[in-house]
């Protein structure tokens, strides 16, 4: 049974209002330049115009999100870096020393941390009020060999994910939530869960996540190719298949989307990870494609399949691998700057600027 | 003969220096993250550095110019709006109403207007100082029947960017300069140009410049064919082809490069015409070419040629055709943040994170 809490969220979220968007658009016909000629930013101001139910809509506050945890199946060797490193980079957050807080200055965006399941929390960081704290366990299991957590658990995760998405946009008011994650392994994760979820063939969704080398990238293939087989032929539905693939942080953020897209808040992708995680968000709950916004498209080769299944045209493509929300942290500028042209850019007639001859 | 002045300023520029540049990439191999996991961004560091000769470079204070002009051939009916728009448009920046200003303040970027020869300024702005006031004549002259301006004026046009550049840069302390513009008219200028300057065929660097209509695309067409056939067969160098098809705020544009470049500020391109002037002023000084970026790529197809022939790659491609800058005021921000990466991330030493784990 799908907990009635997250039921109800579902319900809850609206689809955006073209007529919103549809105001926008003429307001922007309206504004100092020629027709459409910033092309994807009038895009973006008539999505958070559908959004927020104004034509002059706001671009921040906005909020980078990093959820962090740990997966069992690195113990299987898939990728470059030890998990010890999830804690470590988790302490680096909290410090303000990684390249999501650095961007995040630039950006002008504030960044909040959440442990879901880090199995080696440096212990300075224990009772650290900055880091929220919801672990659902040391770590998922490896889905190598069973399932990576049980049913629920996913719901555990996804929950922590939907009050804080509720929390951060109701009570703290932020309108654009930005998708960021750490996770040692999760990349194998995301790969799985984005070919169970899609039938697309494991060549055309794992990549080499942090940077694995040959071998390393043979065994992240291999170790799909054997847990789909593995858990593919039992699983009952999308659930099911979150807890034998998932990772906490994974769903967490799909949570997370959910909760800030029933307050009408944009959410931001960022790379393969949290694209994954908007892709089971939409796929639990349809109305909720209109809030998402890709930022980037990565090297990872499932970021695009995940972008395409959505149907998500990314902003930015800069080669960006390095997830934690980085590329949705450089996408922040655009989307504040697609709501104040609509806010602050004189219009034809206020300006006393004259509009197309008729030749 | 070239103005000693301008002579000068051409043996000034210094090659980027390639050591900074190798330093700056040894700096970011040891910060927190993967090597190389932020693509585009890391480059646009290791080119600061090379530019201001120091592993920890700055990407601020940012200045974006608008050079103003008029354009004779706009009487032949090549663009959707009436010239006097020109000058009601200076208005609109030195009020803050236009794109440009609205993206400027976002991007914590400052905004200068200069008039190089604007044909109708609103009284209201005469004398105002806000307005940076080099008229050389009242526009150009249409360079259909007649070059756009003389020999001497491409020169003056040229030395009033130059000073510019050295001022603002050297005095001012700006340390990325945006190149923007404004003139009806000045796509016709700066395709012609292109296709002086490159050979490239009329259809490849021609397009509806702020939306003309199929009959104005086609006359557009016909006088750049017209245009070049008449000029073409007379040029005896660059210069020469500058005053029979140019613009006075592409010339000038063409200088402030060259006089940012003198005192190692990077320079960032926006659209179609004033990435033809970073053309001009790499074909007068090919040493400046490493103090370019390309900040964007719009559906102006010239854009893509001129950019091509530079030899740069752009950072955004949104569907933007506005120019006055605002595809390079876009790019600010990744200017900032490629900078800030280099000073504020903490290394995996500093940050006490394991690196790769050795399988």
């Amino acid at each position: 049974m799908v907990p009635s809490e997250i039921l109800q969220a579902i319900e809850a979220v609206a689809r955006p209002d073209a007529e919103w968007a549809a105001r926008a658009g003429s307001r922007q016909a309206r504004l100092t330049m020629p027709p459409g000629s910033l092309g994807r930013l009038l895009e973006l101001g008539r999505q958070l115009a559908s959004l927020q139910l104004t034509d002059q809509p706001v671009g921040t506050p906005a909020l980078v999100a990093v959820f962090a945890s740990d997966h069992g199946v690195a113990a299987s060797g898939v990728s470059a870096y030890p998990s010890e490193v999830t804690g470590q980079m988790v302490a680096n957050y909290l410090a303000g020393g990684a390249a999501v807080n650095v961007l995040a200055r630039r950006a002008g965006a504030m960044v909040r941390v959440v442990d879901l399941g880090v199995a080696a929390l440096p212990d300075s960081l224990k009772g650290d009020d900055r880091l929220g704290s919801f672990p659902i366990a040391a770590g998922t299991r490896n889905f190598l060999y069973e399932p990576a957590m049980t049913r629920a658990d996913a719901f555990r995760a996804f929950v922590v994910g939907l009050r804080l998405g509720d929390q951060w946009t109701k009570r703290d008011g932020f309108r654009v939530v930005a998708l960021g994650e750490m996770g040692i392994g999760n990349t194998t994760s995301a790969s799985a869960l984005l070919a169970a979820l899609t039938g697309a063939p494991v060549e055309q969704v794992v990549g080499r996540g942090t940077g694995v080398d040959d071998d390393g990238y043979l065994r992240k293939c291999g170790v799909i190719v054997e847990a789909l087989a593995r858990h593919g032929p039992g699983v009952v539905d999308l659930w099911d298949t979150l807890a034998r693939l998932g990772g906490f942080e994974i769903i967490g953020l799909a949570g997370l989307a959910l909760g800030a897209a029933r307050n009408r808040a944009l959410i931001v992708l960022d790379g393969l990870i949290s694209t994954v995680a908007g892709l089971i968000a939409v796929r639990l709950c349809p109305a909720l494609r209109g809030a998402l916004v890709g930022s980037h498209l990565g090297p990872e080769p499932g970021h695009r399949v995940a972008l395409a299944e959505i149907g998500l045209r990314p902003l930015l493509d800069l080669g960006l691998r390095l997830g934690e929300g980085t590329g949705a942290t450089l996408a922040l500028p655009l989307v504040g700057s697609a709501a104040d042209l609509l806010r602050e850019m004189a219009t034809f007639d206020s300006a006393g600027v004259s509009g197309p001859a008729s030749h």
